[in-house]
């Protein structure tokens, strides 16, 4: 699927933060995406290579600047990092500016819309350049008419006990996984850096609040005649700041079955004081709120365990399952198979009753 | 409060579609802002007055024109309806545009916002006249950061079955009569209508996801040195497209108690083939979500009987009032005093035991 994404031939810029959490589109698209970066832009690191600071990537070098990576021939500079706010700081700006002279296309996620800003816009003109702005909703976006329940296509949606524990990463991992199996299974994504993977998408976040569950409709509908939609999920419904980003997705994707995503040892919504409560509660809430429009179920769950030795991690997946009596897996870890072959199998009895 | 209000000296368009349910925030800006309205303009119902058509408004007259209304002195030409998909479609542009051309400002909550339309831009600067786009939000939103359940003021948030129940007229009620009482209580506005009344406020359907809960926050901030912030609700839980406004609202506002409003008879909610739970399950379901993030208590039920005559009305509020042991009333036909006493009521106890 990388194949198909956004990212050739590119710098990846993740200037004085690469690092697995400090970077996390940069270290995804090294992760699912390695044989189109030529470079990672780091001054801090320049001289190692990927592999060296992430532990994943291989030799793919480092540098200090635009200039040094062009010996690697890039085509692109990707922006890797999202400074706090989503906006472009002047260190930032010096760069794209230096890379948009060199010839290279900029792939950005970030808030501020690059091609809104008419010195890049010109600037990009005049070297014939390409501006991909990939937050940037796509005008066609509407209210949900909630159609996507009546879709033949499966619809498996990752929810979360919080924001950045791993949604994303599960739902590509599946569809990867169940397409290596002949499936064809077509993830949906909703974030910046699933855009860039898989070449299209919506950044649900960016979307005016009427219309995110529309968004999540159109991605599903946009892909009717696969298999299956391993659609990413955002957030969580007990995020003070995004419950109703959430709850778009989940009432707007309407899934067949869902997939519960956790950070091992998180015990609190990141930044704010709000307790994460038991998982066994968490999937009573999601089943509960989908009955609201549409049953579905948790069929799983994707536990990330980046912060556990190996050790731990086992025991947590084993402990979680026996109570839960659920398949639970670290997706990069131990591999995504016990997720998929719930998919695959609650496809197959849904597509058994299904009538076209 | 309504004279705080954006409304003044204004003919209100409300062409072809002149009523109570067909033009909303005409009925609404005649029913609190009646003072404030010189003429409502609609060709189909020229030479009637208000009060024949929508059953008050009084002898406000209503014109074919623009050009008719002059005799009025208008200051103002408020847009009082929606057209389908939130544009601007020629016939309004014609009327807009003759408006401008003879000195009038243009109050609009329109999805379109006039302001960034180059034509009328530039019309309105060469007339010297304001164009305000009560729908346009601003620019300093951010994130909740989950601070409103920490404010000193007293916050109640309507709650619904479905969207277009009465939220805005109970909340504007409850605030109205409250004041009455000489308590400090402020309407907080979510919605064109309620902005053009009050003056202020947020339209939070055009906010982008992300910052919903936030522009909630943004709202009860503002008003944190009042007794009571009366928030005005949007759409509902169960709502296929718009449930996550409805969550976002919910945790960011923290209210202290909710109000639900339902309307009498209905039972799936507007346009789509979902439907209405009963009162007790949507008490439940409210009170459950709120739980997520902060406690909260429904304490009374505005029942929107506007279908029904006065007998059947007075036997819903008593049957629904015995069954669910809350005060329950029709804020228009029977006065929002029951509910404004639950809330007073609720008030000084939680007052008693803040700590500042």
């Amino acid at each position: 699927m990388a194949r198909l994404g956004l990212i050739e031939e590119a710098v990846v810029l993740a200037e004085g933060k690469f690092s697995v959490f400090g970077a996390k589109t940069a270290s995804c698209i090294l992760r699912y995406a390695a044989e189109s970066v030529v470079a990672v832009l780091d001054s801090t690191n320049a001289g190692r290579t990927a592999q060296d600071v992430i532990g994943f990537g291989g030799a793919i070098p480092i540098v200090s600047s635009v200039k040094e990576s062009l010996q690697y021939k890039p085509k692109q500079l990707v922006i890797g990092i999202a400074p706090i706010g989503g906006g472009l700081p002047p260190e930032y700006r010096r760069i794209v500016v230096e890379a948009i002279k060199e010839g290279l296309d900029i792939v950005s996620g970030l808030h501020y819309i690059l091609s809104d800003d008419e010195e890049l816009y010109y600037l990009a003109q005049e070297h014939s350049v390409k501006l991909l702005d990939v937050r940037r909703p796509p005008d066609s976006l509407t209210v949900s008419s909630d159609e996507a329940r009546f879709l033949p296509v499966f619809r498996v949606l990752t929810v979360g006990s919080d924001c950045s524990v791993g949604k994303m990463v599960v739902s590509y991992e599946i569809a990867r996984f169940l397409r290596s199996r002949g499936i064809n299974a077509q993830f949906c994504a909703t974030g910046q850096t699933g855009i860039m993977l898989s070449g299209w998408g919506i950044a649900v976040d960016r979307v005016i609040s009427d219309f995110v569950a529309g968004a999540a409709e159109a991605l599903v509908k946009a892909v009717f005649d696969a298999d299956i939609a391993l659609v990413e999920g955002q957030g969580t419904v007990y995020h003070p700041a995004y419950s109703g980003v959430t709850l778009s997705l989940l009432h707007g994707s309407c899934p067949n079955v869902m997939i519960l995503c956790h950070h091992l040892g998180r015990t609190h919504i990141k930044s704010y004081d709000v307790p994460i409560p038991p998982l066994k509660k968490i999937i009573h809430d999601y089943e509960y709120l989908s009955s609201f429009t549409h049953p579905s179920k948790v069929i799983g769950i994707g536990l990330n365990t980046v912060d556990s030795d190996e050790e731990t991690a086992k025991t947590a997946c084993k402990q979680i399952a026996s109570e839960l009596k659920l398949p639970v897996t670290d997706c990069i870890r131990f591999g995504p198979e016990p997720l998929a072959n719930a998919v695959l199998e609650e496809y197959k009895r849904w597509k058994s009753l299904w009538k076209r």
